[in-house]
């Protein structure tokens, strides 16, 4: 039996190095497949969506998951308009989506609110993001990247630039990322540099360093991770306008970087990557996008499949 | 040939008994089929639905019903974003729609509305719910949940409680009941009795009490199916805030409740039923809401398929 | 290789005479096919759809003809509640929406969206309706109608009635017929007459009257196009109201008609053709509404597969 049938995908903390290269070899495997045998994978099967933030890029890349391996999805895009309006808990919520389908994914905006859900559910609950600090597909997502782009993970320097108080990708990542022998620098304005009380866990595994000095690192990292600077997270429009620009890859970046070094961003950006860097051969968001259907798809087969696929 | 095969679902008032047996076993072929077999029913079918009250529950039901016999779902959730809102009339949108589909379930804020999508549409249209009284495929829910969890529905004592003046799917269900032998006690505040002048044809059919105290039947209850009272039916909040509490299932009531009466509820709940009662072995609510995937599906495959299946 | 594999459809400008007969031909094909060999020709394969500006129809017989060929659909119904609301651009939603799916259906207010976003994308685009004249499907449809019920297209004399100047359909559909040797004639109030800037390449090529009364022209007419006059088009409610019901088919027109007229609209109508025409034998645009789920089967299949199906 498969490790992860049947089970719930909480958070990246609750996967090891061992159980993350699982779902890297069925990503892989999922790559490589006849497209008749791929739609096998999930036959019959139907993914349920509960989504209590919008979030169109994770719900389509859930859903063109399960299309490519031959399952249905279903579910609630935008809560606004569902039962949960006339005032029904989560809790409900999730126990008669759960008897509609055979595996949710849940995305919410507390802290806490997958792992409950799990508790409750008849069927398994993934993390579609939840809370300031959980999004364990998107980590998933971006190791495998690294991985694919890389070769390897390991003995890598990886910098994180931007919003890196509030970008729950990051946390996650890191999460993800003390898995492995790597140097990590995390670069960013001071304002919005990443938040000692969530990082007590990581800095005992992981070694980072903090600087607000991006051309300091940029002719040295093998990755450089690329975060939106979210305006809906300032209080302060102002504030928001001062640091907005601060970290902005342009070809003259790129320049200075290695040459089989790469560029990811979990995307959406708005102005952090100029549009002209998309064709440099570092560019690799949009693959490591397309990436997240597979890696999905992969993790989908494995919880439906008790033997794997 | 099936007696629904390409037949309109309009009313709980046109099923007989004969008809309620033959959806019930059909039913119960469906939750014992094979799930290979189970996708054949309804392959390369489509439902669609137009959706003109939001209700994701009902809609969600129907598109994992399809789901689960083969089939695929698309329409309209919420009419507020279509064409309708261009000014065009119901019957336009009915007979597009019913162009690009086998099976139609329509939901709608007026009476009459289904039976008059029925008479211009091409395809079969199912009711999803309509004006005051009409929600036939949540009455054929409600009646198999009962039949499949008390093994019977003649005989039976049956509390309904709560909100009797604006619930749908009471009036439904009385209906419904019409075709047994049963003994059913209204419970509600006074001024949520049941509507006179809709009961007029139940009465004929169907002995029951009203009242406005439940702990004088609680004890003698074989069902006891609670209603939501709900807040945007009363015109003064303070009206709603004096009711709203009166009939609270705690445990308190469920142990002085048979031990193998159930416990039924259409949901979404509020505060009807406390959720500890949610592990207690007389509460099927949730299996009512699972039963209702089963139960659509049971009567999409003989509406689609001309000699069952 | 059919000329279509992997194609973008733009414009109905980029199609020629050669290219719509094929088109046709594969449309009478899926119209005859056996339901089971129909869905072989888009198994497993995913259509992304794009929809800047709303159009539940559009989306809808798109996402039937998909499921019609076997296919799946996914994507953003209504861009507001999407990524793009946090700032991102076209060309990235483009771009990451390509790598979830294998066709991509794009609607979107400005003109030259499609064409642009043809170049980014890694799969094809068709555009579901862009800018001021552009709806290369619907002339599709509305030419393969044309031809269907009356046999042929050439010698045909067509009236276009209606809002001239900021219809779509319109200028797609001249052009459309700008392969035909066609008598047309375009009958508008003089406010909405056809913009003179957006025919001078129809001019070239297609013969064409304009005037402001439809009874001059009723009874020679084979084709009878009407056209909803859009109150959002109307800086002025004043003017909307003096031109409304200026041409209202009712069965007093009918009955000036040639016994073989047709009388086609894209839908939705408001009051432009009364609802007693609706069962007279000239009436066709329900079956052109239902026929649109015909030709967009046949295009995406013809994209789809290199030897055509």
């Amino acid at each position: 039996m498969n490790g992860f049938f049947q089970k719930d995908v909480i958070s990246i903390r609750d996967l090891g190095k061992e159980e993350l290269d699982s779902i890297f070899s069925a990503t892989e495997k999922i790559i490589g497949l006849d497209p008749n045998q791929r739609r096998e994978i999930a036959r019959g099967k139907v993914l349920g969506y509960l989504f209590f933030e919008p979030s169109t890029r994770t719900r389509l890349s859930f859903q063109s998951a399960m299309a490519l391996i031959g399952g249905t999805s279903l579910g609630i895009a935008d809560v606004s308009s569902s039962a949960v309006q006339k005032g029904e808990s989560l809790s409900d919520t999730v126990r008669v989506m759960s008897g509609y389908t055979d595996v949710l994914v849940l995305r919410h905006p507390l802290d806490g609110s997958s792992r409950f859900s799990a508790e409750i559910s008849q069927k398994p609950i993934i993390n579609g993001g939840s809370g300031t600090e959980e999004h364990p597909t998107q980590a998933i997502q971006d190791l495998f990247t690294i991985k694919r782009e890389k070769k390897k993970i390991d003995g890598l320097k990886i910098g994180i630039v931007g919003d890196l108080k509030y970008g729950r990708t990051v946390y996650s990542l890191l999460h993800g990322l003390c898995n492995y022998n790597v140097d990590v620098h995390l670069i960013s304005p001071e304002s919005l540099k990443i938040r000692k009380d969530s990082t007590y866990d990581i800095k005992k595994k992981l070694s980072y360093t903090e600087s607000t000095n991006l051309d300091e690192y940029i002719d040295d990292l093998d990755v450089l991770y690329m975060t939106r600077i979210q305006k809906e997270r300032f209080p302060d429009e102002e504030e928001y306008v001062k640091v907005r620009g601060s970290y902005v890859i342009g070809l003259d970046m790129v320049k200075k970087m290695k040459e089989d070094a790469i560029i990811l961003h979990p995307l959406p950006r708005i102005d952090e990557i100029s549009t002209d860097v998309d064709s440099s051969k570092q560019a690799k968001y949009f693959e490591q996008a397309e990436y997240g259907k597979y890696t999905r798809a992969a993790l989908l087969g494995l919880i439906l499949n008790k033997n794997g696929f």
